[in-house]
């Protein structure tokens, strides 16, 4: 099949060879961003007296009428044509004859692909901040709920302080408000239009690059044209901002995994996000949050792959660029699909209440309770803190908690102890002493609970 | 629709729920290889009296169904039987009826899958051997060709010393070599059967794993049922080995680039393996070898991919696993395809003989010679070395070579030197004469040459 | 040697695994932040009454004379302190006393780490927004000098069409302005306090960590206290940001290397920014540049490494938190040193305008003003493309260029050619020409440098 | 200061310039090797008549005088000599005079640095070997001393199936096993001297390069001098198989740590591998575990490094190369390190029978015996799995264990059930009958344990 670029050429490649440098494959999930980016192209093309009103109308009839195909999937793609560029473009001039040519006119394959690129990633850097906030609420709906139960704080997955359970959920909330934010910074450099920028140095006919721009919705164009068309650091930090949200999730996944354990209890995900065994009838298995911890690996792998391409490429446009697709739309797909079982699996988790309190009464979580006691009577920390783990290493050797010490054997470990100190001594009181800003007493659990809720409110009247 | 495994579940998961979990999107990949592992497994269940002869009869045809319509690419899969496994299982029992169901007998899917995975991977790591062998036998070939070549050699892309074109050619073979034997001692670790392996502890019947093995063609089985099921390591092998490899052709590719500058001009690709551009008509570029550059990433990607997933996984399986799919199955396709392209374009490019040797005439890179010829008329290296070093500035001041000096002026910098020392700083002698084993002198590239020769006759004799 | 948590324990570790457990070894980089987190802390719990104010007096004049110390470097640190936080404790009461205990009143090593890291990463990512800003400058020296140096612009390492040198060198001013927007847009998640969060809980002890974090120069505090010990997103984003910004140098890097070869010769680096051969004494190596691509690897390895590390850690601190340290030291001090050596190799690099000059008027990078010429005079593009493609062809068999050909071969070629064709084939012409915004046209490059030269003095007026 | 290779060059470099092109600071690991080295090459000069005896002999002497302070510690190296081959070097002229510039014939730094890198990693590859038979032996120990002791065996972290808890201990080990063949298997590669390939091209002086292999110990010489200086996959494959046994440490860490909570209390580490809190006085954590674990991501970013500096470099040596060091040594420092905390650890880790005992006894892991009972009297398994399935849900909604059916329950669930499915359903008889080969029956670990005790055994013969 004849190249639109072989006239310079003595022999065709074969269709092997073909396959191989082709992208249709997959850059044909850009079908709507290229006639989108093209329908302006032309329009400016036109206002700007480059083409004729009689041109323009022409391909415009002609892109309105592939786009209504590509709606439908009605679009059939051709290796032989490389790309989603020049199968559009040989589709137009398929319909509307030889005046389809004239769209290329002013522009290269090298800023409309980065265009196309640019479109589609605003969008869907939107839509996954969307999912960030319906998993952000599912968060806050659960933790209203438990912002009295008390349950074991983990440090080193060994029992530290008993927690207000809102408080731990929180700890999800403020995370992806950081993942949120940094998509939000991102989108000054995705917002950026390189259309115009031909294949590296611009173009000699009168176009408005700002005109393009404003068409499609762009806040702002390149500056320069071979940094137009040789960026893709807006989609390497998109990489590098989905590897982020994805890891806050691995976290989350690995506790949710662990909580659903026989030995712990904590929680039990709903039938509806977990699976079975083709051999073991009892199974019911966390399948989705492993499968999501699982995928990790998957966008941190295409975070690398795209440094990788980059790494130590000259300008402008070289053909390992191509290589910017495939984990770009993967990582998408990946991202949109592991937010939305989150929320879904977070929304309807059972947050077994009656077993994370009976678990935080048989432990040794209070010992900091302890310790702080003896400093706020006037003992330094660190002796204070030798003398605790003493009294628990005894308690352990007799099989008992530091609740189940007379007070004499207390006193005689630590003369300033009282009997209030079996009050102290409580979960419920740990957890609602903690009144620290931003600790986990129950008045400060509140207090987050409230600003929270105000970003998510601030969110949906925007 | 309700799922094999669905006893023990209340509720059943949504339909997009299904969809983030279902792996038969891409390990229908695996058709052929769970088909061959059923009828493997079948047979072993008969001849240990675990299934009748007719049951096993039954089950046979069923999956001799099966595979011929799988030949034909007429089986069509659903996303509500998750995996390829079940699917089939489906198809089986719909087919033959509840017999089918037996077939399932001392198996479950975790080694199921293990086992698909190992025949899949031993048999497309043949394939890649072979393709090396391609890409070397092109090489050899070129090599074969322009033993007396002489051309630039480079280090820190700074001209060094001249070298036979061959002998840089040749490198590559050794470096392809040595992917060979990574590839040939994974092996050990690929050909190994995980069938009978159960969910992780074996199982109570009486099955004979090591027949299953041997219907199979594995070497050997796995000594423990809980290794056999979560061990992946001879899919990171294989992706380590794949990295090294395709990193092997990023550095042929680099060259192939610069040298099809027209700075460098030191070979032309064939119009077969470079396309043009949609804007420039004057283009040709090397667009496989940057696209097989570009791939490097992809593979490194889905190497750090699969190792992140593994990390920190208990034992024994978990859904994480999953993962370890998609990467592989790219990581083959990148490979063959790679290799394929390098075969043709090492075989079809046109070495400039006479650019080579026109470039290797206009510099400094015989400035090791004066330096040695000094160093063997008793002068320490290091100041023979600052001697050469001084004549060079002088030169490039004066805007000529070392070969232009004359005799009294380079006396003047070393009394030594003697009239024969033009010839010595003839690109052709400063190479005739390195021949020190494995160097570049002539007769060493033939005898290196030879060696190669060697390998690949050993081979195709097999 | 007794541990100052020692008291829970039978037995000590040895010394070997002591070893292999401290951190001191390399987070005594961070003895600044944590005696200035120290002494915000306890001049807080002085305030809010905690400690009296002898004992905040005795604590502050302790950490007065470490602080001295630590500036002359006299303070020397044991392993079997474990941490830089345990050391400075140790050395603390040893010099006044059990009082010296105290100061860990309210807080945890957990948030006192965290505070470090904060305090350390703020000051190191100043020192690099400073040192983008002087790579910057340099170029924009160099750029405003070398507005009308017609030079090749390349794709795929191609010749592509003639562009301004300037408008080369200023692409890499807008990528290193988005990497000083990404570190911009970071500080709002490194300029956090995470002091007084407990070891997970907060505390019950009536702190301010308002004012502490005030004291520290902190913009906010961290909303939830699990969070604000388990967050290490702030380092990862770092990581990320420096992998985009070594990237873009090694893009750069490449380049000069390229440029430097003999076949090129566009640049001479300064000597000061090259080195020898110890065998070859006509060499003059780009080894700076090659150093700075070859430190890439490092830090995309540093941010894979960290990824890792958190990928599916359970809240809150976990021992492999530690693992965070040293592969942010060595990210800042090779990006400080990698940007610092920009900076001069830039400003000193010699570009030698002559052999641009002569390089461009040899090739056939003019092709494009051709068919922009046809396409101009109504010639649909893709038709002109075509005619252009097989001048060039019928050029290179004739080994002539566009230029030489006659009018009458032109015109042969396409009828709507006239004589002033041959002042457009002039590479000038054709940059000039190129007045799109953004694009090569010397006009537009004079715009892109003072929109340069504005966004540099509205920082040094800062 | 005046540099070795300073003849050709009219301005030295900045100091700062130096310190960041030095290598000195992490090279000088290599100090023996570089000595070794060295001796070898000048023995093999003299052999070939290159160096006279006399001249051998005064170089021999200064050699073996460095060797004696290097082993001492009473070398001191300079940042302006760069590297420990030109430190060396000058210390060796300084020790002897300007003969000591004679060893430098016939070699590069280029073949001199691999030749260093090659020895090196021959040595602690095999240190590395010895370690991992070290942690395989511990759990030989362990394992077998627990034969008999029946634990939950997990899948998705849900109880899946009892197991003999050595035949959890056991499948540790085959991923050692595999570790230490691929180690095994990478000497091929490493065992190799690129001693004699010059700069990139070999030599002319008549040197015999399988002399000096054989004096330093190589089983071969690389075939191509090009090749020789270029090679780093060596090390690649080195850090890929300390990736494949750090992730390996990884999942036994995990579960370690999983283990060690008090919700599973499985296991309790030892003292001397656990660390306190300076907070919480009870906390006992199994920071070494954790630590390992986190040392995985390090390992990995290591290798992505090194890809990455290698991805697309040309042909021979280039400065990036230099960069293949720092994360080799980190690599074998922090694989040792593990494998060493591994070795105690495992050790003299109590493994709480009763407890595993106790588990397994409250829970549904039976319920595959269910199944397999029914299918052994001729229900299709998917059947039986659908019957066992509803048993368990009907179970757990009652609060009771299979175990706690009545015979008339379960007949009427399937009537094929007889009263000895009471004794199939202890975790006992489960284990005991899962006798298929490599199975958890005991029998079958039994064997497995000699099998793996003749591979230990006749290591230590050799």
């Amino acid at each position: 099949m004849s190249k639109l670029w072989g006239g310079r050429f003595a022999q065709s490649p074969e269709e092997w060879v073909d396959e191989f440098n082709a992208s249709i494959g997959f850059d044909q999930e850009l079908v709507m961003e290229d006639l989108q980016g093209s329908i302006a192209h032309v329009t400016m093309l036109g206002e700007c007296g480059i083409l004729t009103a009689d041109e323009v109308a022409q391909i415009q009839e002609g892109l309105a009428g592939l786009t209504e195909k590509a709606i439908k999937g009605e679009l059939s793609f051709s290796v032989a044509n490389e790309d989603i560029h020049l199968n559009l473009e040989h589709m137009l001039i398929q319909e509307i004859g030889q005046v389809g040519g004239k769209l290329h006119t002013g522009r290269s394959r090298n800023d409309q692909v980065a265009t196309d690129m640019h479109l589609y990633l605003k969008k869907r850097v939107e839509e996954i901040q969307l999912l960030i906030r319906s998993v952000q609420k599912a968060l806050l709906k659960q933790a209203s709920e438990h912002i009295e139960t008390v349950a074991p704080g983990y440090t080193h997955l060994q029992r530290a302080q008993p927690i207000s359970f809102a408080h731990h959920l929180l700890a999800y909330f403020w995370m992806l408000e950081r993942d949120y934010g940094r998509f939000e910074d991102s989108m000054k450099r995705i917002d950026l239009s390189p259309l115009g920028a031909g294949a590296l140095a611009g173009t000699t006919f009168p176009i408005d690059r700002y005109r393009s721009a404003e068409l499609l919705g762009f806040a702002n164009i390149y500056e320069n044209s071979m940094d137009a068309v040789s960026d893709r650091d807006f989609i390497i930090e998109f990489l590098s901002n989905a590897s982020m949200t994805i890891m806050h999730l691995s976290r989350f996944a690995e506790e949710m995994i662990i909580w659903s354990s026989q030995e712990f209890q904590f929680i039990e995900l709903a039938d509806a996000f977990s699976t079975g065994s083709s051999i073991m009838p009892q199974k019911k298995n966390p399948d989705m949050a492993e499968l999501v911890r699982g995928k990790t690996g998957r966008v941190f792998g295409h975070l690398m792959s795209l440094l990788t391409v980059l790494k130590g490429l000259p300008l402008a446009y070289n053909k390992d660029m191509q290589e910017d697709k495939e984990g770009m739309f993967d990582t998408v797909h990946t991202l949109l699909g592991s937010l939305k079982i989150f929320a879904g699996m977070v929304d309807t988790m059972k947050i077994k209440t009656e077993r994370l309190e009976q678990a935080v009464n048989e432990d040794f979580s209070n010992a900091t309770e302890l310790a702080d006691y003896l400093a706020a009577k006037g003992v330094p920390f660190r002796q204070a803190h030798e003398i605790v783990g003493k009294l628990v290493l005894a308690c352990i050797n007799k099989g008992i908690y530091l609740k189940d010490l007379s007070l004499d054997e207390l006193q005689e470990a630590a003369s300033v102890i009282e009997a209030d100190i079996y009050e102290v001594l409580t979960p419920f009181q740990a957890v609602k002493r903690r009144e620290s800003a931003g600790g986990t007493g129950f008045t400060q659990v509140k207090k987050q609970l409230d600003k929270a809720q105000e970003i998510l409110s601030a969110v949906s009247v925007e």
